[in-house]
């Protein structure tokens, strides 16, 4: 980049497939790249050490990993005790609200992000948020991220100061064979994502909702998932 | 209350006067009091403490703290390296967003009691922010914590359930004399609760701009602080 300067980005990175293809989209739009991992606690907490990898293999300018301990809250498949589901059906997935939703989740990374970006002097979020795979989660949609930019803008220093911070989720209307081929092109590096909800050690378990997306997204896209499931 | 079955509310607790003053109205309005605390890592952690004691003291339904780094980020003399400013006259205090002020703190912090709501099923947030003694504040304003609640309306659960959260600043806009005067009626432990940015030990300064507001705020209202003070 001849020493250029670049203006900051702040990306929400879960070590996953999207949200490693959004920090592909910003650094392919020209943004300084600055990801943010949240540790909740999650039970796939496997997904940390992968963010770690993709951050370094995307030679992000920074990497911060943030605790916040969701598990002292619970309600969800994912941080408390309840068993995530397996081999659900396109249709039982988007019937409704699933038990891996965790409450308050997209927000609670949305305002860190927000935080983050306001000390670096940053105006843009990159957030991997997708409404279609994800339709029962009221987090991931549109509505939802046009109402935290709006709080952002009477919330922060920066929206004070007549400066925004923009939501950008370039992925939120694509398909995951549209993400995953967009990816490609982008020399994502596919092997070192986790999508898993329910992992044996750091294998997929192959039949859990986010597996079960991988990898038809994958049989649709025509590409070979690098990545080893127990169960295919 | 013989019983009865009390509709729950959360309530951000954070072991300050306003807070706990907060905390006592949920309980004057009927509800059950579940408080939530966040340890954020910051320079007056003796707070967290103090949030434990209150919650016994108020015969909390149920107290929650949940650890957030907030210091991973930065960008705050209350969690980072920055120090606490000292002797500011109330002009000084309301000139600019002070140093003092955490980036993101408070939409973090809703989000998690949002969050917490969910899980309980509770529809109402106790918040204790107050605009008149932190006008410099931009997420202690009414117009932020309305957008909170809009995003609430359309990113949770609850509000895809047609069941909105509500969050109730009763403090906002009254002066620290009417919340001490508002806090003796409802037998507030003002002895318990802490304030100081910049305590020694658990001893509060006396100097910061939280102690020159907590100080002038029980003159005006002819009332003692219990709490002691390294300078007076």
């Amino acid at each position: 980049m001849n020493g250029q300067i670049l203006e900051r980005s702040v990306v929400l990175a879960s070590g996953g497939l999207d949200s490693t293809v959004t920090a592909a989209i910003a650094r392919r739009d020209g943004y300084a790249l600055h990801l943010l991992t949240v540790a909740y606690q999650q039970r796939h907490a496997v997904e940390v050490e992968r963010s770690r990898q993709v951050a370094t293999a995307l030679k992000a300018d920074q990497h911060v990993v943030i605790d916040v301990d969701l598990r002292a809250i619970g309600g969800s498949a994912l941080t408390g005790d309840m068993s995530v589901p397996k081999h659900r059906t396109e249709f039982e997935r988007n019937r409704d609200v699933p038990v891996t939703y965790v409450p308050g989740r997209n927000l609670v990374f949305l305002s860190l992000a927000a935080a983050h970006a306001e000390v670096l002097n940053a105006s843009i979020i990159y957030f991997g948020a997708n409404v279609i795979d994800y339709s029962g989660y009221p987090d991931c949609r549109q509505e939802f991220i046009q109402a935290v930019e709006a709080t952002l803008q009477v919330g922060t220093k920066a929206g004070m100061q007549g400066k925004g911070i923009e939501i950008r989720a370039p992925l939120l209307r694509m398909t995951k064979a549209e993400i995953i081929k967009l990816g490609l092109t982008l020399n994502v590096p596919f092997h070192l994502t986790h999508s898993c909800y329910d992992p044996i050690g750091s294998i997929a378990c192959g039949q859990c909702d986010s597996c079960l997306i991988r990898k038809r997204g994958f049989e649709e896209a025509g590409v070979v998932d690098p990545i080893q499931y127990a169960v295919c």
